[in-house]
């Protein structure tokens, strides 16, 4: 492993990562959402009903990493605007991708936390740039990076004097076919033993089977990670994005409550 | 996928392979035991450990297969003899692995369980015969197959008329360097999706550290596996092979009581 | 890396493997033939084809390892009847694949070259019984293998007193999708500096696609192998096995020619 | 596949990119010269030596994606001045990597050809970015990266109206760990039936040894690529990144020539 000192565990200690009153590495935290952000109307329904569900923090993309340039590429500042409305209506935080070192700073206003997306995971110019604006950042692993490098990422953003990340694992590429992507699960202990950061969980890319995301969630937790990230739609079959591994809110809420359940058995076992 | 009748899920009933008295598919079943038989007293001790710990089954290597030739081969029929002794004085069954179609026949009067190894799962000779055998086959997970693949190897078995069939994960092969493998636990909800064969978790070479095999084991419980396979020693820095990745009896008999609470907690859950 | 004393290169000297009068590591050996041997007429006429197309030995299956059961599984013994009557009318030496220990000795007498496929690569037990045979083996590049693994293959058939090993690259397997496998020809120069063992190369399974067979085949010879080994076939779209990346018999010739040609070349430059 | 209508081939003919007097896809182009910019008199010296030895176009990096922010970030501007002066005396166009959006306009100023490297192949905003900017661009391979999703990062390039763009095969990453990468040289005819941009391979990334380079060249130029991009410094022991997959001048030197020699044979083979 290259030098990794800033983001290296040195003891027992382990940071903690906080966004208003939410505690990352305190708190097992469940942020929940739409892939997308699709309209006013679409976006504030699932909020609330996240929010009612337990979520502590409401995500929605924005800008679109999408495959094809045909396919729909995010409502941009029209959708931040309806972000920041969630916000206030739910008091929850917000979380969302940027994509461009030109829009790092003035994004910064509108969500509480930036993700950077497993395809930027190492776009170094944006790791400085989230470095620099001292944002909380929520860090996904490229779908074909080592934990290794995806460590190397997180001093990099740590480097320019920002500790506030939370590492995400979203599932590696490999030649299964069933699952869209293989979610390793391993990263979780093995991370604790690398890092002092926070570690969470995408279940929904991990997969990309809604039939699969319960059943890895609660494994999530089983194996000592401080939080999910999932994706809810009110129909998820008319979303305009990753309709495939979206949950609808009762199946969310369902879960949910299952994730605490388990969460709070599980503190009692160690 | 191909036709894979046999295994396939037709409703929710799923099978259960009755071995003696323990049941996969309806009890959570741990086999625990050392890499390899390595002499009779190493293996008596190891036996009597796992089983005070609450292991169903015993398991051991006599016939190994090791990258290098020169690397320790197994015991062959001495280490049969000495599996069968513990089987006798622990009275639990026993699973050791086969790797030549000519072995079949005359192993299965020693062991409970014949064991396709991972780099044996497309071997379809060895397939068949152990069809032919009738006996409990405990099918590993090819390091470099597809949840299709694997099914369809389970298929060759059944196709000769046996159907006591267990399914084992225990790892894909990635480009991760930290983890001898990557354990891809989404693979026990998918094959829950796919088939009625029971599905246990090798969390020992699916991360090759012993470190990483306490969470990866919870986590499995929790994704609903149908039981688990470990590797306990005595002296595991001494073990001839895998020591690495290898509990000790008071690791086992730790571990072990928490996956007993966590599975009886997961049962109330669901 | 383990020790691989015996297939090490210890200085410029490559072996020759010999067989009849092919001398593979000496001569550019094309091997050419039907996927499986499915009738003596198709697979006498496909042998009087390519004979005539340039092939130095010809290739054809009659143990199939075939992902599903219920594929066609290769005609046995019948089928290696038929590949003797085409050596009797060809005069070219036959390879092909054996999957049992317990067919090595007595399928030694119908062919001249026993090969490993790529699924039985690490099949210990049949490693060691093809090293006692004294036969030559055409050894299959696991397609989940590293180099060493691969190389430690050939060093068990090598341990038992058997020098006559020729490796054979047929692609490993990745996430892409577009190609059934994806060909590493940097494994010929990689070898070239690790073993005195022939290596020749497998453009049909490395690709899966007829069309890029031409450009591989002649890559492959520029970046030095030893030989090839291609699928021929005189009615492609009725074959029982491999269609998609089998070669008409004029496609074969018009192939050979410039692979000579290439060959040829080659040896001017270095 | 996604509709990836601009950059389908409809029918025989190839598009040539021209970038003052050197064509791609038509011509064959060697581009060649330091990993990274170190310094002008390292620069010069190597551009003089590449230009003596045949290469068509010099390649320099200034902005350099290295895993670790502790390792060297290249010189930026000033390194930029140097490849400037490296064009005026040699008139060999530039081309040089490119990693943030905000320095694709003013970056356009100084080099000849924008590089988008594996890490960036998906950073979608920095690809529209080069779309807009009318400059030619060579669009290199994800490290994880299918032909289909790659092809789709060339559409976004050429849906802003840059029809100027260069694929570069780089390797992809698999479980070998002998070579760095796995350099897929069946990538090169795939993409001849898919597209009708120019393909060109990087065989320093795609094997991470020199000692492999030369047979991998000349299995690219066998393979029907239209150009090489090599990386050559005049002391590879000393060099600030990539050293060993550096040749020496007098390696390219005697290299290049095999390259012209292959390449005009095949000419006449097809």
């Amino acid at each position: 492993m290259n030098p990794i000192g800033l983001v290296s565990r040195s003891g027992p200690e382990r940071s903690v990562v906080a966004v208003e009153d939410v505690r990352f590495g305190q708190d097992f935290v469940v942020i929940a959402g739409p892939c997308s952000v699709e309209s006013e109307d679409q976006t504030l329904a699932i909020a609330r009903e996240v929010k009612g569900a337990g979520a502590r923090m409401i995500r929605g993309g924005v800008f679109k990493p999408r495959t094809s340039p045909y396919a729909f590429q995010g409502l941009g500042l029209k959708g931040l605007k309806i972000l920041k409305k969630a916000r206030e209506e739910t008091g929850l935080p917000i979380v969302s991708e940027v994509m461009d070192t030109r829009d790092v700073s003035w994004m910064g206003e509108y969500v509480d936390v930036l993700q950077i997306g497993a395809r930027n995971m190492q776009n170094f110019s944006l790791l400085k740039e989230v470095g620099k604006s001292g944002k909380p950042v929520l860090l996904k692993r490229g779908m074909h990076s080592t934990l290794s490098e995806w460590l190397n990422c997180a001093e990099y953003i740590l480097k320019e004097g920002n500790s506030r990340v939370i590492l995400c694992e979203r599932g590696i590429r490999t030649f299964e076919t069933y699952t869209r992507n293989t979610l390793d699960l391993s990263a979780i202990p093995a991370l604790k033993e690398l890092t002092h950061l926070p570690v969470i969980v995408d279940p929904a890319h991990g997969t990309g089977r809604a039939s699969l995301i319960p059943s890895m969630s609660l494994a999530a937790v089983a194996a000592g990670a401080d939080g999910l990230i999932v994706e809810v739609h009110t129909d998820p079959a008319a979303a305009l994005s990753d309709g495939d591994q979206s949950l609808t809110p009762s199946q969310f809420s369902s879960l949910n409550e299952k994730i605490a359940a388990l969460r709070s058995f599980m503190d009692g076992l160690n």
